[in-house]
């Protein structure tokens, strides 16, 4: 028997964006026939992108939808592309709509210029950061076919996740490879479980898999990509690049031999996956959405001062515009850091002074204590959101997850912004990045972006004269630990008491996220890298008197 | 066969407070009792508030919820009503948890200070603001038990809004009374649509219901009360009020022979059940919230003027704080009708005028055009969060539904606030609202809250001069017909312009509210009155380049 070729086409799609999507798609299946490809796997829903959320609701969509994939059936036949199988993701109708939902999640099998066959997603996640059981209709049949007497499945992400899934059935019928397409978001350490579950998988069906998955930004999510195949005794044959569009293949002859035909792509350290994850969640974000430059406030600090490389590795320093903004208040340091920051990176700096603007709004309205603190971070955002209005640029905002989750912020302030680039980050995690960034310049004999200075100075916001963060909350690394076990790991005050933390702290911390709910539900958008990131994956009352 | 007396105890929790919301279920079930009442029936999750969203999934709050309706049980029998049978809705354990879920929405049956059974809602509503299958287990089990040989059956509101309901296996073995406990929104128009479900319920079964309802507000969502029976032919026998809480009796006999032993309430008109619905909702938000006063620019507009007469009677006029904040573009009616609303409602009027400080962040950072224009705006909100964090009040943002479907309005300026009273009503709805509440005023002999020039002037946000919201926008009849075919009737843009508007008009305006949806993203929450407002009920990608 001779091997069929499989290429794996790890796409980064535009939410929305048919006919681009479909553009990328030939010009993929192009160069796998290039390669001497007999099929090429797309991710889930690569045709329109992935979440499309209630996008899923439109028929006016769905209907776009279809008739973007007959064009593509026929584009792939006139760019030479009919003789080769091209297994593509895109949303179309239901046969049998619910009461709610109309559309499917398929998988379109294209061939000779029309659609062969499809399948539909089985199981429609509705937990975490999907609601695929609102806008979708579940499938129920299998797909299989056949290319030179190979056998082919097709399933979709989530239907190799829960017990009971179609792969059990597919294998019963002598599948050799089965054809898995996916949008599974990064989280930090997910790698190793899609591998280890569908090794199971392989193991246990007796089939080799293909496992492909998205790549790119979509608003709060990151698709890292690393698509993989493995044999059927779970044997990794073949892996792509994490966090770029890559277009790998390999050679079956029979599902117990593979064979890579393209180079393997190796895994990254932890740290560099995160850092990776946040440059691509915010340069998609930037491009997609049809912006060239990017504005934010350099306190001198380190989350500005990491939001900031973030950006000039996403986008280049030349579309970089950091703005210092003294106070009265701000240490010698704040601008000294601000303006080496910026001449470390080559990033466009400015200077504006708040003083007179707060002197006049004191002026007209006497305020004190707190209300006077977020004055001064409310006029930093009037300047930021005035050079966004005149000059087109996108303002990030640079507060991390521990200040979300406390709520130590000031809205309309500090928290102004159309995206935040680490608000995932816990506040040590911003540190271990910092130092990350500066020895990967250092090794490749760069300038470190990040000055020394703000890496070890003790973290301030710098409203009121000496005020250091850790006046209002406690030690960071006291306070990550906290957050991360009722956070991510859902325990309860009695709980994370019992693992050694003080109660008072405890409780007073888990108050504090508590009564930042309405903050956090005005806030910006930014790149989930954790397995419970703040937004639509936690949705908690804001009204809410529970304890 | 003596009659058995049913209570309809038709109460406004608040979410979480699981000792507050006992409290109020004893007090009522006393007053059932002395009324002489058997069976006490509550709303759905009348124990914990409803809806509880993610904390369903939260194993402490189940625990504490369980705990609760253990005390629950024995307090009631302290009460003096261990001899009533109560039927109340709590959140508990699964047995069998899935994946993602662990918890329950049950029905708990109480007497003689213990459980005596529960049921377990069957159908999980998971579209439009329901995230229930997301959080909840699906019940299987059937309930039914018996009083004084009168047969009583329970389900949990979107158990008889689904075809394959529960209800018809309960009726089967000839349920006298069902027993619906019920967490159903407002939307205009609603009332008819529940009496016309239950009455077709009732007679194809045949059997009579008892409907739940339950009143309040819980963040976007008003529940409207609104509870009622009927009898096995359809026939209402009794009504509780809508937008209050209310305890309303019936006897019932046989299950042709149900009477009222209280009085009904009338059925609103449309326009005042909007009214009360905007009053209630934000009424609530503040109480609940522990918030004691409100404060808002006022613009001499008619959207602060509603929003203001919402506030005082929601909150009375001491409770409210309104701030004209002139420029140098405003109006000379601006100020006096700002004046004339303060002095009509009585509430706490000053003035900060916003020429100072836009002056000075002119002379910092010079701006034209709209950078100019939504400067003005955010002047005013340094000076509206200035006096809620100086002074404790919780900023209300008086955006109406047109203006955010469009986008019109300024980020981090109008749009700030905790709150957003009219934030899911029309422009047009918003001058007949005000028409409504002035003439309420005149036919009780008080004197109308809104000037009459707010209603009858052409709208402004005054940000430059000369400037009318039509220079930017269609009329607002026309433009509020298109929104509602696109954002309620969910048409596309050809299928409204088949209706009869300009293509170029509607092709606008749907690009306007696909470009604004990362505005509407960072909003205030405000109650829901139509069937589908922004926020967790239109869950739109932002980054999207479909048309």
């Amino acid at each position: 028997m001779p091997a069929v070729r499989v290429a794996m086409a790890q796409i980064n799609p535009t939410v929305g964006d048919l006919a681009g999507n479909s553009a990328k798609i030939i010009d993929f299946a192009v160069r796998a026939k290039a390669e001497g490809a007999n099929l090429v796997l797309f991710p889930e829903l690569a045709l329109s992108g992935y979440p499309i959320e209630d996008l899923a609701l439109s028929k006016d969509f769905l209907r776009s939808s279809h008739d973007a994939l007959a064009k593509l059936a026929l584009d792939l036949a006139t760019a030479g592309c009919g003789e080769i199988t091209v297994v593509v993701g895109y949303p179309g109708f239901a046969k049998k709509p619910t009461s709610w939902a109309i559309g499917q999640n398929k998988a379109a099998v294209i061939r000779s210029g029309t659609l062969q066959s499809e399948y539909a997603k089985h199981h429609l996640p509705n937990y975490s950061v999907f609601d695929e059981y609102r806008v979708f209709v579940p499938g129920q049949d299998l797909l299989t076919f056949e290319i030179e007497n190979t056998k082919f499945g097709v399933v979709i992400c989530e239907d190799i996740w829960q017990n009971g899934g179609p792969v059990a059935d597919i294998a019963k019928s002598g599948v050799d490879l089965t054809l898995v397409l996916n949008g599974s978001p990064f989280e930090v350490t997910k790698t190793d479980s899609r591998l280890a579950l569908v090794q199971a998988l392989a193991k246990d069906q007796s089939t080799a898999v293909a496992y492909v998955n998205l790549v790119g930004g979509q608003d709060d999510l990151v698709f890292d990509g690393n698509s993989f195949a493995v044999d059927l005794t779970g044997k990794e044959v073949v892996r792509a690049k994490q966090f770029a569009e890559d277009l790998v293949l390999f050679d079956l002859k029979t599902k117990k031999e593979l064979s890579a035909t393209s180079e393997s792509a190796s895994q990254l350290p932890e740290v560099e996956q995160v850092w990776n994850a946040l440059v691509l969640g915010l340069g998609d974000y930037v491009r997609k959405n049809g912006f060239k430059t990017v504005v934010l406030g350099l306190s001198g600090g380190i989350d500005s001062a990491v939001c900031a490389s973030l950006a000039v590795d996403a986008l280049s320093a030349k579309n970089v515009f950091g703005v210092g903004m003294p106070s009265k208040y701000s240490s010698e340091h704040s601008l000294t850091d601000a303006r080496e920051l910026a001449k470390n990176t080559g990033l466009n700096y400015s200077e504006e002074p708040i003083e007179n603007v707060v002197q006049a709004m004191m002026t007209q309205l006497p305020l004190d204590g707190l209300a006077a603190e977020n004055l001064q971070a409310r006029v930093r955002a009037l300047i930021l959101m005035g050079l966004s209005n005149q000059d087109g640029h996108l303002v990030l905002t640079t507060g991390n997850k521990t200040e979300l989750a406390v709520g130590y912020s000031t809205i309309y302030g500090d928290s102004v912004g159309g995206f935040a680039p680490i608000k995932d980050v816990e506040k040590g995690l911003v540190w271990e990045l910092a130092r990350y960034r500066n020895s990967l310049a250092k090794s490749s004999g760069q300038t470190p972006p990040i000055p020394e200075s703000s890496i070890t100075k003790p973290p301030s916001a710098e409203l009121r004269p000496g005020q250091l963060d850790q006046d209002s909350l406690p030690d960071y690394e006291v306070l990550d630990r906290v957050l991360e076990l009722h956070i991510e790991q859902k325990l309860s005050a009695s709980e994370i008491v019992a693992q050694g933390f003080d109660s008072g702290l405890v409780e007073s911390v888990l108050k504090l996220v508590r009564s930042s709910e309405w903050k956090r539900r005005q806030g910006a958008i930014g790149p989930r890298i954790t397995k419970l990131a703040f937004g639509r994956e936690r949705r908690m009352p804001i009204t809410n008197t529970s304890n």
